[in-house]
């Protein structure tokens, strides 16, 4: 169903040599992480018995891998992987001062949505910025019209009866399950089912909220929270978000003792977008207890975690909710399948007046997609699907590090994501990351300038990549040509600054 | 596709007596008016030549429809078509005064929350009183699930590729056709595709007002709109209506005199729900040239205009528009679909504003239901199907319209729907509507009552019914036991007011 991304360069396999073949094989691995940087490469004498070849095939496999940058020679030792030179990027600087800023209502959209209608006025554009974690091909779109055609077989109604709030009882109880693994113990009836995390978070703040109310987010947060409290009339509060840590709790109770207009905080705890990494366990704790005893609706967004590459599964914010203080929300549009536009919610201690405003502003959702999900994710084929993304992500995520690393401009910073596709990098200060954005459309790659993940202009220098490509060298190549435009940017702002000297 | 409604009585048709069989087929032509109260049914030699039927067969057929109180004989004359005695129903009274309420916030969330509950508490009971113009069977289920998995088969991304705003292009190619067949020009791109009619709604009220603000509605609207305002924090303004004409202009008039804080007016001009009426052409020339003037967003939710029984296609209020006043929103679920949620709407002035809230309250429509129905629509499929539905509505209003002049006390009033199948039933003053439905929903029938149309407690003592089920004998029972309910209702009421005396 997903194919493999590292198959896709070969047009022709029959045609192509026997050590590209190989060296794409290793350059897999080493992508995958089953190779690692500073590793030791199988003695020549192992790779030609493992792989029954030649001693020339086996020097040109290596030679090949060297030539890539991918491992190096050392005399009378072997060869070894090459350090990642992505590993020498400095990590996006930890917010200073870490106090919150002012209160502000909302003003991006019409930035957003400059950004946007270019976009869409270059749909031949590849994406390289979207909000979807990948391609559609990384998505198993065999197997889920398997389970659609079959559902519509078996009850040929699911397309004429109308669907029953607050969602179909399978999937609110396949949902409810899995949550269970998450140490989130919910009852079926306790979910209402949404389009997506998006619909629920606007359903969440009209109910917890009203016009001129503040709203506490992380800085960065992603552009659509931002349009949703601006299409909604609330203020937002920027809080100070580590890049490797995620909400600065100490900021956010500064914060709620500065404003008592604070009537909800809005987190992704997991996997952050854009950042890409997640709060420690003691963090969630402590924003949980402080949300609670200040009486604030703590709203989780759950759209990434299923990505994350922890060796343990995460654990959402909600887990640690004794009293209905957290609000969750899972989407399952960048896990299971971006074209389903499926998400639920619990709403905590404003779960029914968040089921009336579902009911009031777009009735339940449509039970077909339900089904189908709920059959999946109950065949355990979710899961095997989630790993193989999973894996598919850490070839891309090493791909897009190295690429990163190779082509921007000197003073570049990242710090790479804990999973997913995302990765939000700071240009040095001389790249308007907008007229980045802008020439690199122009060449036909559409990326995300920071200037839409605040409203606070201080991102105007960071872009967020989204490297969910089904074709990692397309990815490379994308990402270099991005990173050479970045770079005469920063060139010319070099020589503009000089000049003015 | 659609049963015919007539035939699903029948459990074995080879058991049945022929003479039954007859005079069902009769009573079907003179539930769907092919034979009118009056008319002369064929003597007893023509019948019996057409059939191939004995004179007893036919005497007995004629009987038969005799005792159900479809036909009477007269002496000498043969038999005749029964007047319904619907027509000696008097109509619900016109709207007096004819001025404007009061405006104010809407405050019916926890009556119609509290009705709803008690109908999904109760989950096997027949639904009368539903929003959907009829039951599933009605719909073109089995051509769709073809189409469908037609769709997935041919483009197996439909369900992993995420949608793209503001729609898919060749479903707003289709709808953008049809409604050239209304008067109505629009090109696709001026096509924003919505979750049905609802979600439209909630859009454009949050685009062109502000909380606080005051929206213009019909009295009585359907409970939808009513909770869409009171989440929204907008002051409703009740505009009197006609049961036969719907909104009455020169209200709206005097109300937009007296207040200057509308902002929108909201209307159902074409097949009303629930008064089941279309406003003359010249009163819709009239509305929208009032609002054009007056600088106020008209919201027309066009819901049921595929279902009215005109001889003539209805005209919508946006063909009367020239400066984009008119904000023009088509819902599917009623005559399409109600499992696909589909809708489709036009902004007018203020339609950039929409697609913007659009894209930020919950995203682009999947696109996979879009790409079903545009099939559907484009094979002229939707067309014969409306025929069909269109024609079997007309037997279900027929049986109920006899089944509640025969059923419901005497004071009961209601003015026959022009298409579709809600009925608006005014009761006898001492009937409280909400005590009829709590009582009915005891006995598994589930109506609406008249409380949850309006912020005024005017309609207390009405009632909506809606008609749509697969078998009209189930139907005719059911409300001939709802009349009997009301009937006891208004003689419990009577015998108090006599007793207080």
């Amino acid at each position: 169903m997903v194919r493999d991304p590292t198959a896709t360069a070969a047009a022709d396999p029959e045609s192509e040599p026997l050590y590209r073949r190989l060296a794409r094989q290793y350059s897999g691995y080493i992508a995958a992480g089953t190779l690692r940087p500073g590793d030791r490469m199988p003695s020549m004498r192992d790779f030609m018995r493992r792989h029954g070849v030649s001693l020339a095939t086996a020097t040109e496999t290596y030679r090949s891998l060297e030539r890539e940058g991918l491992v190096h020679a050392r005399p009378r030792s072997g060869y070894f992987v090459q350090r990642g030179r992505s590993a020498q990027l400095p990590a996006v600087a930890e917010p200073t001062p870490a106090i919150p800023d002012c209160a502000q209502f909302v003003g991006v959209h019409s930035k957003v949505s400059a950004v946007i209608a270019m976009c869409q006025a270059a749909p031949q554009a590849l994406n390289l910025g979207g909000a979807n974690a990948a391609a559609p091909e990384l998505y198993p779109a065999e197997a889920l019209r398997k389970l659609a055609t079959a559902a519509l077989r078996h009850n040929p109604q699911l397309l004429t009866a109308t669907g029953i709030d607050p969602g179909n009882e399978y999937f609110r109880r396949m949902v409810a399950r899995r949550a269970l693994d998450a140490g989130v113990q919910l009852a079926p009836d306790e979910v209402i089912v949404t389009h997506g995390g998006i619909e629920a978070v606007n359903l969440i703040l009209r109910a917890v909220t009203r016009p001129g109310d503040t709203v506490a987010i992380e800085s960065p947060c992603f552009s659509g929270l931002l349009q949703v409290q601006e299409a909604l009339g609330l203020r937002a509060l920027e809080i100070p978000t580590s890049p490797s840590t995620g909400l600065v709790v100490e900021a956010l109770e500064l914060a709620l003792q500065t404003y008592d207009t604070i009537k909800a905080v809005v987190v992704m705890p997991n996997l952050h977008n854009p950042l890409g990494c997640s709060m420690p366990d003691a963090h969630k704790a402590r924003l949980v207890e402080l949300c609670s005893r200040s009486g604030v609706a703590l709203i989780e967004d759950e759209s990434y975690r299923d990505l994350a590459d922890a060796s343990m599964p995460l654990k959402p914010l909600k887990a640690w909710d004794t009293d209905g203080t957290v609000i969750y929300c899972v989407s399952l549009n960048k896990t299971l399948a971006p074209g389903m536009r499926l998400g639920w919610m619990n709403g905590g201690r404003w779960h029914a007046r968040i089921g009336m405003l579902k009911s009031a502003q777009g009735r339940s959702n449509e039970e077909w997609p339900q089904v189908v999900a709920a059959q999946f994710i109950q065949s355990r084929a979710y899961d095997r699907h989630l790993q193989r993304l999973k894996h598919h992500m850490r070839l891309l995520r090493a791909r897009a590090a190295e690429a990163i690393a190779a082509s921007f401009p000197p003073g570049t910073r990242f710090t790479p994501p804990e999973g997913g596709v995302t990765f939000w990098l700071e240009l040095p200060a001389a790249v308007d990351a907008l007229r980045l954005f802008e020439i690199a459309l122009g060449d036909g790659l559409c990326i995300m300038p920071g200037t839409i993940f605040s409203n606070s202009g201080r991102y105007d220098h960071f872009i967020r990549l989204s490297c969910g490509l089904a074709d990692p060298d397309l990815l490379d190549r994308s990402i270099r040509r991005v990173g050479m435009l970045a770079r005469e940017l920063a060139d010319d702002g070099q020589s503009a600054c000089q000049e003015a000297r």
